[in-house]
């Protein structure tokens, strides 16, 4: 057996403390799978007195100097971009392998990241970042390596799906859930990251810069949270067999003449209730995944969470202490494919539109009038008969997403629309 | 950019020929991915002449020659165990590395063919071999390389899978659709590998084998087909909310002394229609795996095909390559922890049962007697009255197989049993 690869932990808060128990409990099944030891080199945490449950002589408050030290793999789980970032820098370039699930970092600073890893040629794994326990990236790196992409779609956010399912289920207004998600713990008490989508964005740009061996960042992702969403849209999506998911969409848009761009964001959509992803309830994720010769494939399992994370930290750990003892290293960051990043309001798109009507001949006339003004083809429409009012729901086929978006608005002005009920995209169905 | 990367392919069907014409069609985005071109340096095949479609250059009847010659990577797509076996240990004695989807070489010669690889340092990588195009084997081996595996259980025969489904949802009986299978191309002419579970247990051996770390051979798998099932167990399962699927099922089983076994077992088990595995149907598989940290996972995606098969072997190809470009290696086997496989009749499991009885009191208390005996403790029963007879289930908790298997026959015997109308193991549900 090879001398005992030295792993820095930064951070020990739920993550990190599983990764410690782990590493302590399982340490001989581990050494036999990397071929030596994983020995603990420290734990820089910021008040090594709050830590009793912890080993003392490896507590240390000076990350920096931990990192600096006779360590051969940096394992970061305190999140955010300073200071960690600095710290990350340095043991990739002294040639340290870095294990992190920092999604914020990794989304901005990515490039960076890589870049530094591939001039020392050490290890940079970051699995925990998206989609918690899920095997995703190591898939989509290596699996799919000879393949070509095409999408990544997925519930990768636990909380708005938390959210989504009750509100599917109960019938409830979007503000009672949340309220309810909090009391349960699956909201933290200020929800922005993640009702507003910044959590999902972040993991759509992880994906879609592996997915389409491109640079895309968090700012270059459309994002739009659930904070809109009402009652009245979920009725309206169970009308149509529909439920409404947040979803991260990567994809490769390839146009007319066979240029090709990548199209991130995150937004609410309604799916068909027979889609994969729409069985997906509570805090589970799911992500799918459609690549030119292996066809559609679905990843599910826990997205957050100690030991599921603690899983995906653990699993990078040992591939990067395995690259230590056996030589080489994992399969680089590539960005050659450099494809650009397409606008939303270019973006093709479907919507699903519930208006509230005039109850009189001619309105639906100059309804589709309007559609065919923005060059939006419809591809179903349907009118419910009620007291005073018709209900009118219409379905298009893709188009751009600007011209979706300004159809809705011109039609929003119209005198015989009452008002409009609920606008969404549709995805996951032929168009 | 490195030196070419030489690939000798051995046999070129229907996935052979989907990965010559993408390595040729995507040479140039592939040899981004890997730092060095892949060049294929021959063809193997029977008959040459056959082959019009084929670059003719690089066709050769000698498989063993062109294995022999200026090669690095071998791929491998003709399958059987003589002569590939040769071929193969050849490769890998030569330190060139081994790309296959040969699952029943692997789930009998595997520890030989990886003990070759281990001793020159090549890579043999084989995620063809078990459910196509889902990248299965890698999180397996890698993702998960920190956890411990407690569970593989999954839809691996897209075969028996069309044709359970298609039962399900006729009510048609099993002769009559595997005849209907057979024309639809489903099924072979020959259809023994897949209904009599033959193809399935050479997979659930492999996925023994990387779960566990174990050595698992097709030999030590447990297994039964779907022949013996007919429309009355698919109504039987109906009745209680559930649906018959053919499973590979591989645990670790944890006795109360703490000493470890594997289980690895093939046969139709009744699951709750609500069960992520339920919902998969036609010729897709599906693979649920539990680990202790990551909890539930689930894979899923086509099982088979020429293009989805492909995608895995150039998933393989593009990781030995890079390896061979960037020095190192994949993971090696690891059997480290050498578990003993457990006869099926010592592994726990549960039964439904399905009988038709008597009208008269007392017959629960003579049945329920004969499981008592065994020892065999139950969960539920139903039941349902008929014309002249009643017609009873009984769903079992956990017990020894055996015990189960003992229990059923002396009911059998029973004067107050006109007939065992169906008997079927539960699985994916709390005991």
């Amino acid at each position: 057996m090879s001398d005992p690869v030295r792993v820095a932990l930064l951070g020990c808060g739920t993550v990190g403390s599983e990764v410690v128990r782990r590493l302590i409990e399982d340490s001989e099944e581990l050494a036999a799978r990397v071929g030596a030891p994983i020995e603990i080199a420290g734990i820089a945490v910021r008040r090594p007195d709050k830590h009793p449950e912890l080993p003392q002589h490896l507590l240390t408050a000076d990350a920096g100097e931990l990192v600096e030290s006779d360590v051969d793999v940096v394992v970061e789980l305190i999140g955010g971009i300073d200071p960690v970032r600095g710290w990350l820098l340095t043991a990739l370039r002294k040639g340290k392998s870095v294990v992190t699930g920092n999604k914020a970092l990794l989304s901005e600073y990515g490039a960076e990241l890589s870049e530094a890893a591939d001039a020392s040629g050490a290890d940079l794994y970051y699995e925990a970042a998206v989609a918690g326990a899920i095997p995703l990236l190591r898939p989509l790196r290596e699996s799919l390596a000879g393949d070509r992409i095409m999408r990544v779609m997925g519930i990768v956010n636990g909380t708005t799906n938390f959210i989504l399912s009750a509100m599917d289920s109960t019938g409830a207004g979007y503000a009672e859930t949340l309220d309810e998600a909090t009391r349960l713990g699956y909201a933290e008490a200020d929800p922005s990251a993640d009702v507003d989508g910044y959590d999902a964005a972040a993991k759509a740009a992880i994906l879609a810069s592996l997915a389409f061996h491109s640079r895309v960042t968090a700012a270059d992702v459309h994002r739009e949270g659930i904070a809109g969403i009402n009652a009245s849209d979920i009725a309206a999506a169970k009308l149509f067999n529909r439920t409404v998911k947040l979803l991260a969409i990567c994809e490769r848009v390839v146009a007319d003449d066979g240029t090709e761009s990548v199209s991130a964001r995150v937004h609410p959509v309604m799916i068909p209730r027979s889609h994969q992803l729409a069985g997906v309830g509570g805090a589970f994720n799911a992500v799918y995944v459609e690549a030119e010769a292996a066809g559609e494939l679905m990843f599910y399992g826990q997205g957050a969470g100690g030991a599921p994370t603690a899983s995906a930290v653990l699993g990078d750990l040992v591939a990067a202490a395995r690259n230590r003892v056996a030589g080489g290293r994992g399969p680089r960051e590539s960005a050659h494919a450099a494809l650009p990043v397409r606008p939303m309001g270019q973006t093709p798109t479907r919507y699903h539109v519930s208006l509230d009507v005039a109850d009189r001949p001619g309105v639906l006339a100059q309804i589709a009038q309007a559609f065919a003004v923005h060059d939006v083809s419809i591809a179903a429409v349907r009118q419910r008969d009620r007291l005073s009012t018709a209900s009118l729901v219409i379905v298009t086929h893709l188009a751009p997403d600007a011209a979706l978006r300004a159809t809705v608005e011109q039609i929003g002005k119209l005198d015989v629309v009452r008002e409009v009920v609920s606008v969404m995209r549709v995805e996951g169905e032929d168009s």
